[in-house]
């Protein structure tokens, strides 16, 4: 689905070009990250049923520590590469605590 | 690179293959989103040179509609897809002031 903005014809043709991948890039993305929440869904459910905190402090320092790492070799701001994971793991984390409170109510 | 946080052995199986996958998702998303940003970096050079505003309301509300629709899609949250767009939107706008800023320096 094209997302139009200038009046038809006016777009310079490289910013037209440059849209269209961003849009594909956009939908890759997205579905890597609808699999990706697919499993922590299930690591939450494998922490509330063991008992174990939704957040994980070392885990995390760990990943920081990688995708800046990775982020650096691909051209990628180190700095941009931390915020991105920690905004990733704060929606996790309130999966997790969603689905340990869905636990508890069903105890 | 295993992210280990466990002593060694005391990660249950399915929590470390969980893991395992969530670390290569990553790398990917990283990849992509390194991919994304030249791109943006290019068309914020554009926009530069011919003084457009970094920012593109319109556009980035046909954007939003596009990914809520494909979040519903993948059974990923709408509101987490806006939330991811908005996010990566406020570092590709930082870049284009700062491509501004450094062709104003230029001129």
């Amino acid at each position: 689905m094209p997302v139009p903005e200038f009046p038809e014809g006016t777009v310079p043709r490289e910013l037209a070009d440059a849209r269209a991948s961003i849009d594909n890039l956009d939908a890759a993305l997205l579905h890597l990250l609808a699999e990706r929440f697919k499993i922590t869904r299930r690591v939450g459910e494998l922490k509330a049923a063991k008992g174990l905190p939704p957040a994980d402090p070392d885990r995390e320092d760990a990943q920081i520590a990688r995708l800046r790492s990775l982020a650096s070799e691909s051209g990628l701001d180190p700095e941009f590469a931390e915020k991105f994971l920690t905004f990733i793991v704060r929606e996790v984390v309130r999966h997790h605590e969603q689905i340990a409170g869905n636990a508890a109510h069903q105890a």
